[in-house]
């Protein structure tokens, strides 16, 4: 018996060296060091992002002395909770100061941790951070766009079900006329057939339909799929089999899409008519970024720390706060074989400090690390330092003094509506449903959008986030209940030191991946960079964390530099933060 | 204005009328009754089910004098929760007593409230019950059958999204040969198929392959689909294009379906091979209900009580609990154009007793009225009564001793993982992630195998509940992570007075519609049936709501019976309570 109360590892491994269970290899949590690996040396960490932290804490925890000099007054980065009286600070504009009601807070960077990324839910576990479900989609969510449908908006449950049930239909039917037969080889062709369009009546609910229903075969994948030589057998005259066939290949609709009318005890649930092919296709809705939920980073089940993601800064800073040098500008790096010089403007004296140590962990965004940061950077890191670039990305919350989007009409509780607008898209909240007030995330864009958007003053980034709104929920346009003087817009290109609102890698570009896999390394053993901005997942704090990981894996040397595999792509931003292809 | 805070209701009325919103007509609130409607009049309700707490609340508060009249020592009817010390009583077994460890429960009747299901939403705000996201499916569940895969279980990214992208490539091959230019009727054929390839290639994410990558066409679906013609002038070469646009609607994996290896700095997320077509057709994963999370009541956003389902029915019982008369056995039913006389044996005396009333509103289980109480039904109705039928379910509970497929080896938070076995799912739990132990539902069976695993003896239900159960998870193995003396089963069919799970409506018999739609009148005016037995949900809370309101509507007078629209089809149970065509 391998198995033990509380010792459940031990069975996994016994169930994967027996093939029991299909692992992909799961990491099996932070870097174990005892607390004397350290033994005092000193490491200057460059910024108190979760990459910082993480490292402070995993290098803390292992007898390193660490200091963190964070150039603002709050730790955390682009990991930003606004509630009452928080500030946003953008370059070019006057500084925002929250007016939400007590209580009510969103998320202006990071707003979600999908179930596979293992370190921050430990994290959270760790430094007890109570989390909720974060709900990606709900089939209450919105599409609208004024290509299609008259500009009226569209609920998720139809776009979804009835483009799935064209699609079943028409491969259905392919497959039924033999056009795919070179397709699907193999010695059990007629077998396979008859699955596949069994599958695709269940895929797409086809065959919802009278004539499908009265038909003496209502199995007719089963039956009459392979053509005529069974189906005079099992259905008498063949044109009447094909053609029944046919009719239960047919999309008709489907309760998958909701109910025509509301039930009653006299009323069942009849489908509503199909949204035409024709109009779904014009819509170009999947360009508008639909399908992001299937997408792996944002497949269900994800989570949220309940009452803010600045819940696990909070928790880092409970543990390393102590550590934190609060408002020092950093402005200049000298590494040395032996060590790193680092000089920074103190927040108290406004003097030059200059500090050594053994290492310096840099979690500075790099953008900014190469303009305003002065150091003797070998020339191939500098230049991967140079190569890096961040990419804009702008946010705008509201608060709403009705949750309207919940009541009857709508009945959506979290997810997102898309919308083909510059807002790009709506978010409502996941938590404290039911209650009287809530805040939406009122845009979400990228880009060349978000390049836009932030060159705006505060009140026409409202202005025209309201309008956007509007398409989606005429609520919007009552002061009363989404008040514009409650409305927060940020841009984070624009805010001091963050760079953007990600590291915008390019996997087509070979000079990404030259420059991303030397930031892998160190300058000379001595000098490193942490943060998403060195991992495979851009804008997630997974990709912070990991990194943190194996820049301590680095300097305790678990792990060898020389020993990274090389990587020929960079991470794809596009992908991985905006579900793009 | 039409908008003001707290009263937003007007608002939609307004956007209704307007037409800026497609409202589904959506439920306006509980038969609005002044508190003088019944004036004294008695009404006798039979059973505390949902029903018959929810008819008692609203003419209590409409002033009617109810008395519910209950067989068993609780309220709730199939709206149970398995806590430490519950006991489940059941016909030919001897009584099981929870052994759940303290702070532990799992509901063994209804589980999941969907987003749509207004009424059963809006009780849970008015009974002040909690609630939190139930979560129906996630991408880590896993699916299990020996047909496929050597019997190993798959997750289910790679079932779900492996389908997708095979689907989409055959039918992007059928399109762009031209095999369903019939089908694509109109003015603007190339065009649309255009759009349509360009879907496919982002609803099955093809084209993640070298020779596609590397294709100066990028775009294939914008720019060769149409064919040789425009093929020339964009790409040179015919041929080389068509081989390039097939390259790009081939699937060559996703990571939709998750990573081949874990992520590292040094490791990008490269797809699985994706699962043989072969496979997953023979598999018959669709079968299995696979799809059931994608039918109109279990599409996210669904809801559960903090605590447990139960915490509604003590909601109700927070009302109304002090007109209920606990273990009264009903007896018999004498109705007359006047009123009604109900005798039932009293439990205190075990006395006969016999009281008249004005009305009585029956939630008495269909089949249990029809063979354990005397009445003097109409012809009608009583062969109504006689003809409905209530469906065989069966339920396992386990207490697990440690969250193990929480892990990192499964990362499964909530959801269901379908078998192709006797157990047919596997439930975890919605609530209390994170945290040491947990309860499953160990099987959630229908029908004849509901039969069937209810004739067998306690001992033996569990152990083939685990034989199931440790094809999809190794730890079943250990009774010290999961102990068989902590299990429970319950069959519904023979639990004293439930008579089954859910009433089985076939919506393809007439004498089902016949009945169906009998019972939603009342017996000369004086006696009714509530539950959703006579709803369009069967087998749903939401439905005994609604079935409430109508009788409550009937006896106030606010609905005459003879307004009711003739129902053509009873409500198919296959459908709504058990996913399946």
């Amino acid at each position: 018996m391998a198995g033990r109360v509380g010792g459940s590892a031990a069975v996994y491994e016994a169930m994967v060296s027996f093939g029991l269970i299909n692992t992909p290899g799961a990491w099996a949590g932070p870097p174990k060091l005892d607390r004397h690996v350290g033994d005092g040396q000193r490491v200057l960490v460059l910024g108190a992002g979760i990459g910082g932290l993480a490292t402070a804490l995993m290098l803390d925890q292992a007898g390193y002395r660490c200091e963190v000099l964070e150039v603002n007054s709050r730790a955390g980065g682009r990991s930003l909770t606004a509630r009452p009286g928080t500030h946003i600070h953008q370059e070019g504009h006057r500084d925002q100061v929250c007016q939400f009601d007590k209580g009510l807070y969103l998320n202006m960077g990071p707003g979600r941790l999908p179930y596979h990324h293992r370190r921050i839910l430990h994290y959270c576990r760790e430094l007890n951070v109570p989390l909720e479900v974060y709900v990606m989609e709900t089939t209450a969510n919105l599409f609208q766009t004024q290509k299609a449908f008259g500009g009226r908006p569209q609920v998720n449950r139809r776009v979804a079900n009835d483009t799935r049930g064209y699609i079943a239909e028409l491969l259905a039917k392919a497959v039924y006329k033999g056009s795919l037969d070179d397709e699907l080889q193999g010695d059990e062709l007629e077998e396979m057939k008859n699955q596949l369009l069994c599958l695709l009546k269940v895929f797409g609910d086809l065959g919802k339909n009278e004539a499908c229903d009265h038909a003496e075969l209502n199995e007719p994948c089963l039956s009459c799929s392979s053509g005529c030589a069974d189906c005079d057998q099992s259905c008498g005259q063949c044109g009447a089999c094909i053609q029944k066939a046919l009719d239960c290949f047919k999309y008709s609709g489907s309760t998958r899409s909701g109910c025509a009318k509301p039930l009653e005890v006299d009323q069942t649930c009849i489908p509503p008519d199909p949204l035409a092919f024709s109009e779904l296709l014009r819509s170009e809705f999947w360009t508008d970024r639909f399908y992001q939920p299937v997408e792996y980073e944002w497949q269900p089940t994800l989570f949220q720390p309940v009452g803010g993601m600045d819940r696990i800064v909070d928790g880092f800073v409970r543990r390393v706060g102590h550590l934190i040098d609060y408002q020092s500008v950093v402005k200049k790096v000298e590494i040395s074989d032996d060590g790193v010089a680092v000089s920074y403007t103190d927040h108290m004296t406004g003097d030059l400090v200059r500090k050594t140590a053994d290492f310096c962990v840099s979690n500075i965004p790099l953008p900014i690390l190469a303009r305003q940061v002065e150091a003797n950077f070998t020339d191939d890191y500098g230049q991967a330092v140079d190569q890096a670039k961040f990419g804009a990305a702008a946010k705008v919350g509201w608060q709403a003094n009705a949750r309207f989007w919940e009541d009857d009409a709508y009945g959506i509780y979290g997810g997102i509506s898309w919308i083909d607008d510059l807002i790009t898209q709506m978010w409502y909240p996941s938590n404290d449903y039911f209650s009287q007030k809530g805040t939406l995330t009122g845009a979400y864009i990228y880009d060349e959008d978000a390049e836009q958007f932030g060159r705006w003053g505060l009140e026409r980034r409202l202005k025209e986030a309201r309008k956007g709104a509007l398409k989606l929920h005429p609520e919007f346009g009552s002061d009363q209940i989404v008040p514009m003087n409650k409305g927060l817009s940020i841009a984070w290109q624009q805010v001091p030191y963050a760079a953007g609102g990600w590291p915008d890698w390019n996997d087509d570009d070979p000079e990404d991946a030259k420059a991303y896999h030397r930031l892998l390394g160190s300058d000379r053993g001595r000098f490193f960079v942490v943060g998403d901005q060195v991992s495979p997942l851009p804008g997630w704090q997974e990709g912070a964390l990991m990194s943190a990981e194996h820049v301590v894996e680095l300097i305790t040397e678990l792990k060898d530099e020389a020993d990274l595999e090389k990587v020929h792509r960079a991470p794809s931003t596009r992908r991985l933060v905006q579900g793009r292809f």
